[in-house]
């Protein structure tokens, strides 16, 4: 029934590779089928301004799509002067999700950026942005922890996210773009390796729902997660 | 225990004033409380452009905040020369969860712009800018209905918002500014009127959060919005 | 004659409502018939640099408009990315008139920024915004001098604005839109509390003028800020 | 008294030199004492899209200065990427003060473009700008009534313009630097040829002052500008 | 004598994979050692409007670089609101390279618009830029001759790009970073496949440079090209 | 056989006038033709912050071109928000140009600002900024040297730059607007007194060329800088 052949609660095939760019403190390329994130942790001495004195650090993020990540061209937001209000909304969700599972005390009074720049979309980009996200974290932080920064994990738990959605009646698991772009509600579920939930967005788009779909869907994005964080236990083993 | 003296599902006191500009089509001025809200709804002729020729209409949404809204002042967006990243995300938001209640075929190709500024904020600018933006819009629909421009309902039902959170541990309704600066977690509940829900959105800040605190949210939510939606009706009777 | 039906030298009715907003140091709501501005003044403990070290304080003011404040609904400045060039000259004039009429060493090297937003516009929207805004100003002082962070007062006298114009042919006081967008000539004149003249400005449209309708418009103008001056009175006191 | 020795009434050497650039339609470079502006006119055969069809013309005006026509070099207002308060100010008053002494029937559909731009400033450069822009505009029309393309003359007064304002106590004329930055009142008047006022802004800065004050800076502008209009007919001649 | 050990006249490593996105009509990565470039080719149906009628087609270039693609993080472009001098100098040159060897009239008036977005960076960028640009471009045009849109070949010569330079007082082809870092002079130099010159710049930073030396840089530039060319050549055959 | 009638390698006629605007450490008007640039140089205490405590100077250069500087009006840098990608180009070859003539230790910590404003363009804009933005620069460092502010002599040599390019299939050396617009090939090209070389940069548009024509255009480069070394000598003589 899915255009993928894939089962309802099926993920695409997850692909997670580290160290790819020679600069970074960590990163990472991860792939969730046609859709590739490069991700990259940038780590910076200091913290925000509002944070001086306190002890804490901090972790944002950047999200960026190339202009030809998708089947048509899309105008290059430097050139056109600013972000558009789709990426703003992205990177504060992909900031915040990252940012829940810090210990920003540990981490101590400095700022890592994570940016995330598709290079290829075929849905579930934020996602994929969380979720490879926070393996440029993780090696980021394992620096801090091997250089003596930091004394003890910035990092306690796993972060990531599956987007779910009501495709063709039913509730599917990591929508694709062939699925997310017909499907009448769909919501991306950020957890924590221990199932705990840090953000869940769900939105109705054409259609209403109800509660029961959305447990249905809760159902779903606990699998997930869970098939995700063991894909980021590999890939930084 | 709370700031406020109000039991934990207790709303604010709400009043909404509709006829409040003499230019708009629709017009209102919300407050949840503290929180004022100017909402005003303008039909335009045109539909925008990717609609062109496909019979349908489109409603938006534009928010601001008045610089002394809140306790310091903020720098006045069209001085700083853009709209802030919390700006766009809540627009976008409004904007999907208003036009989730439209018949846009019986709207036809035309649009409405709902505009929701800020005159005063106490916590949940958002979710009053979505119940009050609802009453400007179906007062301006209540106008192409009666000059004849829309011959079936554009608004077949109600939408209203409200924001629940866990403070101090216990779950609470229509959260003021004291309570949502200090809530570990908190979400925005966007219903309509025959309780299906159009977008939810919860998000750990500091501490994650359980399905079953997930639940008790959706509860208050679900009570909440009813009550919202009565006085939408009391506004526009 | 006049659209209205007011006699030649007829204000509009003034209404000034102070304390509108629980946040500002000085707020009101000033009502010239149907032009309803919003004016807050806030108070910053800073001066701007240049001033550092003078003993000097400083009063500016910006100035907005409501998307729909007016018939057809105007672009948001915060969106088109730059206040536009009739807003930048109007801020710039509320500056300067208030500033006239501020005892900068009384004031101190602090800074009283002056918002006048307009709700609802039916021409004379600068003026307003001028006589509302020294109401807003004045409730500010009252706290400096209160809290004795004043000794002397920074605002020894009133400054109020009005607009005169010859509209069809005869000089009439406080134009509204429908005489304004008629108008050959029209004037701002701002004044304080003593009669004297803190700046004037008066523009042919389309016909020029002479020396003796200049001197009948600033009659006018005289006696109508007198007016305003006497409410800005009773609605401080 | 007066910083240059001149009379109160003196104003600064006028030179006006005519067809200074070989593109432009019309062209003047205006000095007033050490205040240096490059004026050109540039017609354009399409008028503003709101006049489409009216059969009027339209005129306007953009000003800039170079980053280092004054004693401090100015930021390059291309590079801080939008025109100040000030520039944006003293373009509409230009733009507002040609524009009133044009007959814009006999223009017809066109838009001629007046840039002035200081090479050197020395106080008064947009009163200079003024009444060197009159003569770029004159040239232009001058071209267009040759050409058959007006057949009656769409310019068919002058118009000048002049600053004087109280310095040390006394009223004076066309004001220099030295004069401006220390005048206590001071104001710019826009007149015809035919003695007809256009506009005029009057401004206290740090002293308010007298309808007697205004009239005597009336007197002095008055024959000022009968001074410039004379050099414009013998830069034209 | 070469940080890397290089011979004078030794390129990098060279590696052109071709096909890297599934939605762009041509695409390649490029890898000139640590320097890597993601190119894609997007054809439009619409030349610009200056070219409307005229029969041609148009070729231009965006080029971009991840934030963390250098070793220290540089400000994304999007977020600052404008391409930097650096980004809009080199795309300027990406673009005029290109162009220069296609037949815009084979084209016919269509566009294609090459993105070159550095993932790595480590010297040499806007030469890989051209080279793998190139490679995109060829790919693209390879379409539209199979489908019957262009029936000649709208890219008659290869186009490749070197960069060379005085390092340590030698001529050395293909500088990495640590060169290009140290080098008192350096050039870029773009050939086509049979040896013609269509853009040379040469620079010095800090010392001049003579006719001798300019003509050994030619000397290893063409021999440079050569090899690149095989380079394309092998990846598209 | 060129438009204007000159030999393959004549100049046009230059003129180079010092001294021009009364405010700057350095300024000049250069004529090459009918190009006029207005060339100013402003001294400024500081040096960038990214050479504090280096006790190295800089030197930096702003280019800009008045609206209707050219045979049609172009939009106005300022009003459009940003500085076109050509003006930017300019502007920073200007500032590299001139800093390579520039002894950095002898300047010591401040900052040179050279603005280069075209007021007539009819070709070789750029290069007659650079041959006269020299010129300003000297007589800037001549007030560094009087003053005691420099020991010894910040600019060893001269520096001038000439375009020339390929013009119906002749090598001709100062291209005006006729040759320019019609050039095969054209380059710039940046020397010293001395003859040393600073910046080549040769473009084919439409046609590629040869080492051979590349070498012709070299030696016109020779003799033409030569001559322009000799004006700037006289000018400042």
């Amino acid at each position: 029934m899915r255009p993928s052949g894939r089962d309802l609660s099926d993920l695409r095939t997850i692909s997670i590779e580290t160290g790819v760019t020679k600069h970074a403190e960590g990163s990472c390329l991860i792939k969730m089928g046609d859709t590739h994130v490069l991700c990259t942790a940038t780590i910076e001495d200091r913290a925000p301004s509002f944070l001086k004195g306190s002890g804490l650090g901090w972790v944002t993020a950047e999200y960026g799509m190339l202009p030809r990540a998708t089947n048509t061209r899309n105008r290059r937001e430097a050139a056109s002067g600013k972000q558009g209000g789709r990426t703003v909304e992205i990177q504060r969700l992909i900031g915040r999700a990252l940012r829940a599972g810090v210990d920003r005390s540990a981490l101590g009074e400095r700022q890592i950026v994570v940016d995330c720049d598709v290079l290829q979309a075929d849905g579930g980009t934020r996602c994929a942005s969380i979720t490879g996200g926070w393996v440029a974290l993780r090696l980021a932080c394992n620096k801090l922890m091997k250089s003596g920064a930091c004394l003890s994990d910035p990092l306690p738990d796993h972060v990531a996210a599956i987007s779910c959605g009501i495709y063709a009646g039913q509730p599917v698991a990591d929508l694709d773009y062939a699925e997310d772009s017909e499907a009448g509600t769909d919501g991306n579920f950020i957890m924590t390796g221990r199932g705990k939930i840090i953000e869940v967005q769900m939105s109705a788009e054409g259609a209403t729902f109800s509660r029961e779909q959305m447990n249905k869907l809760m159902d779903l994005a606990e699998a997930g997660v869970a098939q995700l964080v063991e894909a980021q236990k590999a890939a930084i083993a």
